[in-house]
């Protein structure tokens, strides 16, 4: 069965041009290229085997983590590989590794916050990982509310140095990934302190191991938190514990872009304008989305694929059976998602050149869109990360008994993938940011400021508060302009009425306690409107390739009607639409189901995953599962003695007992 | 700090009798007696600590699951337990084992389907555990089918014996608990054929290994399917694989109270009832519905106590932070869930009720109502599993980063959790089975056939058609009666409507082919109704203690305000309360959120949960968080060395090299 393709019929059966559909995907021709080239280098690099993980203990997953950092390290530099390809080989190796947060975060937290001397002084260091650093921010006390953080970073002027020291418990860093047991440094976020004031939290570069025997430095406790969700998963990553007891570090490193601390101990603002950390905000959120995209993507490959393997039920008499991708139910939890990847990776694609737009803004000094964009992102890395996390259960779901077993690559995405929903940023708190935005963005109208970019709707308010499709049957749901009319309607009511309620209270800061849970739901409005937007934009270019702009079409409206069924009770009572426009776009949600069918299994090639990089039996590429599965399983540590260690101890006494006291 | 109850507070503030709601919720005094007892007993015994699991490689976990069945036994027997505390027992063991399949599914097969005689053989030896049994149905290419297995057993009248055999790889016994490692015996399920002809799936009881030296007999290939979701969690199982070589057995080993093959190798129907089924799987998923009560109960236990720990924001002036459970996002997210979780309960105490009443009819050969009861307890199982898995995972999401770690115990509960949505019957699967009978049911009004049981309501068609609750401000929310007329006639209109919309295709499978995602929903509405009404009712009996009955009140209506809210576009839309009163719905829900707010803490120690049991540092009873969560990240087996294994090999030397040919 070797070199069978199981799948020939499915892939035969695409009306469109698979490998345009895969430049559409990659974003351009080039970026394409970069992905399938360096995906295929790290396929076939045994190294960079992942088969093994979920069945390693905690030490051995480690240091494998290890091997294959320093291993990509070679393989960059002896390859030569542009920052570009470097990049796509750290993603398709595929686990989560101390590099990570060195290369995400600790070099662009001194890039965006260091001064220029400064980032001559250690950004060489870091690039050519002489050192290696993490981002030290969240505590056991404090995660979201980062001014409370209590690390306090004292100014000793006749040192000239900062004393950084954990005066409670809480107060131990927790979490930083790379801490653990590789970062020889660490940006440190700690409480300034100059002459017994307290200027809040500032970042400061600290070095934690000798870079000679990589012990602890005098005054540093450092630890990995111990085992988290999965095995394998986030294991690979030594999220660590710190704690500072008085350690002293050169007054040059604290990072001083935005504020510093003079020889003499004063504190002082440069001119560089405080707005600049929304760049980097910006450009984190961008990152995540397109992560979320790929997450997403996978566990719908791997769903797709399968769907159309497996079958179940409908033989007739004695026939082949029923595909379950076949089946209505499994339609209508799959094809959503699979839009939802689509959809995803526009919006990601669409905030890469809001970043640029933000940084050229940045740089002439024009703050006006900066809340918007910050607001714009938030809501963006909410939406997309709490849908990828549940999707991915979805679709283990989708794959019935099989999708419980690590072999079918989905316990350990969805484990790997979840605190996404937590970090840079906890998805409720972003979405109370957005809420509170739109709500000011309301209340602001009436003095007619004009709202800006994703939020520019709302300046139609009169409208859209009045506004009634005209869908009198089902394609009539078929129309960009009237999906984006509904969509807007629906997220200026919400928003509305949130600001009227809000200010029915005897304070604003009252109304918004008491109205969150609404609130929230307002914020989901409005970001959702976003992605449909975008992605109905995107279609909007001209996009070469047999059958291309059809499926994404069709793709674009499975996602907003889906999405308006989800959500049907806000469209409704709000009276966007009416009861029975409801249920047309139901039967054209249908109907789109039906064209996607004979294109899924090609939708989901498009994306031009290796089966090294899904590492999912049930998602190969060749729907060769059935012999795969069963090859798989004989590799536990537990088939490696047919009577199973412990049988001796504690089985065979059973079956052998004489049972006298006994009342059963 | 130990021995200080950081919620101390927190229980101050309780409005009711917590020891009274314990015994609500264990069910009686009686059973509340053997829970705390037994619970207590095995918290308090050393080999059945936890707290190691996920980081124990799969041969240490699992030979330490036999120690503790082991010990367990050995417990049941030393202290004469009855079965019901050695039931007890096990539950607070709380370790997937194979003695789950052999109590809960290797004994109950052989009562249900075994002929007096097989009984008298079979049972003494399973009860007494001289032989250990499991549940081979599954294959490899067949769950949800069952009538599609494909291993057969053909009888040879020569031998007066059966020949078990496994045909094609998919074929292959896939999944059965126990089966891998341990079992000695197995139910197998085989389509039985004599004479050539096939007379479809049926049970034999058939010998996997020698009692002498536990090796597979001849003919027989068996073997650990290989790791599954999480660390520790369904691991500790040895889920397996079977093939059979046409493996003998005699023929008295076919289960053959319903059917038998005599002799000569002819097929005979017997005259007991073939719907004897009914009751054996109306039992097991009373169970699971119970079971779903416990793991929904247990994390919402532990996001309670942790959410009223944990302080973010909020602070005045230096002062303490806001507990994060004040935040009405938190408390919209999380009571809704403490709600359900008493729902949960009190529907699976009335599944108990459900199943002696059907026990008591089948001894009557009344099978009237057995259809009605078995849609009823496929629906529940649906419901309360799907809700419960994604109610965990909310639980840990309520966390915030620190439930991501395994010491919080929500990884593994959810990991462990899950597979409950697809065993005993894919939850998608089996709404369809309800949706069918729901549709049957309206088609059937017509002729005058009056339905029974939880869908007696739909015999008031015409009435729940045209209904409009009397509510005119939030409070009319607080009736029982408007809250289930409201429930009724949502489900009503939409069981009606798919019924309408079936019929309008040519056949009424092509219907149910295309409508079914419509049809998965009005099962959904269905199921909630008899949570709902089931609820109520229980709350119309009398409860004693001080403000008990009050507290499952208010949680009864939030249970219920919450799915209206949720599912807000089903009840709109079909005109059962208008937009106006949706918003009321949540103004109430809003002010019911305050009245359970001070009670939270209590609410979820009436469960009554051993720290052993939870297993989660940030639900510990005494709230003393982060000393420990501090404590226990030190054990972490990376923690051992200062410097990680590894490090000499791949990062020293990265930190030490010159580069020369790198482009970056
Ligand atoms: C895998 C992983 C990797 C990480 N890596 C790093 C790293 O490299 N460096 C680093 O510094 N940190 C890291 N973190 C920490 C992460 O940034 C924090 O966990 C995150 O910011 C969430 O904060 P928290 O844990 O304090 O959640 P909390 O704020 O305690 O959240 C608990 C609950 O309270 C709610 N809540 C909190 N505040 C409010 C409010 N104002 N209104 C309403 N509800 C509220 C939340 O919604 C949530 O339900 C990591 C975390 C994880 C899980
Ligand atoms: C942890 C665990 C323990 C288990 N223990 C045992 C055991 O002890 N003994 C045993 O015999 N088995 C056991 N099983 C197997 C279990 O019973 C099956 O996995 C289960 O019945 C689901 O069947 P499946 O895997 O074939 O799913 P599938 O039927 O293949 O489901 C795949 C997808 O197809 C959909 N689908 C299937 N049919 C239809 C249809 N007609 N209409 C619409 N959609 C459909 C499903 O909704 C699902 O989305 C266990 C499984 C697990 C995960």
């Amino acid at each position: 069965m070797e070199g069978v393709d199981h799948l020939a019929h499915e892939r035969s059966k695409a009306q469109f041009d698979v490998d345009e559909m895969k430049i559409v995907w990659a974003g351009s021709r080039h970026s394409f290229e970069v992905s399938d080239r360096i995906s295929r280098l790290v396929a076939s690099d045994p190294v960079f085997r992942k088969d093994n993980r979920t069945m390693l203990a905690r030490k051995d997953l480690f240091k494998n983590t290890l091997r294959k950092a320093a291993h990509a390290w070679k393989r960059i530099i002896d390859l030569r590989l542009t920052e570009e390809e470097a990049k796509t080989l750290r993603f398709f190796v595929d686990e989560p590794a101390y590099t990570d947060l060195h290369w995400g975060m600790f070099l662009p937290a001194i890039q965006g916050q260091g001064t220029d001397e400064q980032q001559e002084k250690w950004l060489p260091l870091a690039y050519k990982m002489q050192i290696i650093g993490c981002y030290a921010q969240t505590e056991l006390g404090h995660g979201s509310n980062v001014q409370g953080l209590e690390t306090t970073a004292t100014f000793d002027p006749q040192k000239d140095e900062f004393i950084i020291n954990s005066p409670t418990l809480t107060s131990s860093k927790w979490w930083p990934g790379g801490l653990g047991k590789i970062s020889t440094h660490a940006v440190v976020y700690a409480r300034l302190i100059t002459d017994g004031q307290d200027h809040g939290v500032h970042g400061f570069i600290v070095q934690l191991r000798s870079l000679d025997d990589h012990l602890p430095l005098p005054g540093i406790t450092v630890g990995d938190i111990g085992m988290k969700f999965g095995s394998g998963a986030y294991n690979s990553m030594d999220n660590g514990v710190l704690r500072f007891d008085n350690v002293r570090i050169p007054r040059d490193q604290m990072l001083m872009r935005v504020s510093q601390v003079t020889r003499e101990g004063k504190y002082m603002q440069s001119n560089v304008p405080r707005q600049l950390v929304y760049g980097t905000m910006v450009f984190v959120r961008k990152t995540i989305v397109s992560d979320a995209s790929c997450a997403l993507s996978r566990a719908v490959c791997i769903a797709t694929r399968y769907s159309a393997v497996r079958r179940q039920f409908g033989s007739q008499k004695g026939g082949v059976e029923t595909q379950v991708i076949d089946y209505k139910t499994q339609q209508s939890r799959l094809f959503p998602l699979l839009a939802s990847a689509y959809a995803f990776r526009f919006v990601g694609e669409w905030l890469s050149w809001l970043y640029t737009d933000v940084t050229q803004r940045l740089q002439a000094k024009d703050f006006a869109t900066l809340p918007e964009a910050h607001a714009c992102t938030a809501g963006l890395k909410s939406l997309t990360t709490s849908a990828t996390a549940d999707a991915i259960e979805e679709c283990r779901k989708l794959c019935g008994g099989h999708g419980y077993l690590s072999s079918s690559g989905l316990p350990e995405l969805f484990a790997v993938y979840v605190p996404a929903c937590t970090y840079e940023g906890d998805n409720i708190v972003l979405l109370l940011q957005v809420a509170r935005f739109l709500v000011k963005t309301v209340s602001q109208l009436v003095s007619g400021k004009k709202p800006v970019g994703t939020t520019a709707y709302l300046g139609r308010v009169e409208l859209l508060m009045q506004s009634r499709p005209n869908v009198q049957k089902a394609e009539d749901w078929l129309q960009p302009s009237v999906i984006v009319e509904v969509f807007e309607a629906r997220a200026t009511r919400m928003s509305v009425a949130c600001a009227k309620n809000v200010s029915k209270f005897p304070s604003l800061e009252e109304g918004f306690a008491e109205l969150s849970a609404d609130l929230v739901e307002a914020a989901v409005a409005h970001c959702q409107l976003i992605v449909v937007s975008k992605f109905i934009e995107k279609l909007q270019q001209v996009i070469p390739g047999k059958g291309v702009k059809e499926q994404l079409l069709n793709l674009c409206y499975i996602y907003a009607l889906f999405l308006l069924h989800k959500h049907l009770g806000d469209f409704v009572s709000t009276g966007c639409i009416t009861p029975k426009q409801a249920s047309l776009a139901n039967d054209q949600l249908r109907s789109l189901y039906s064209q996607v069918r004979p294109n899924a299994v090609a939708l989901v090639d498009a994306f031009n995953y290796t089966d090294h990089y899904l590492s999912s039996v049930l998602g190969r590429y060749d729907g060769n599962v059935y012999q795969n599965l069963y090859d798989e399983a004989w590799k536990d540590p537990l088939n490696e003695s047919v009577v199973p260690d412990g049988y001796h101890e504690y089985v065979r006494p059973l079956l052998t007992q004489q049972l006298r006291n006994a009342r059963l």
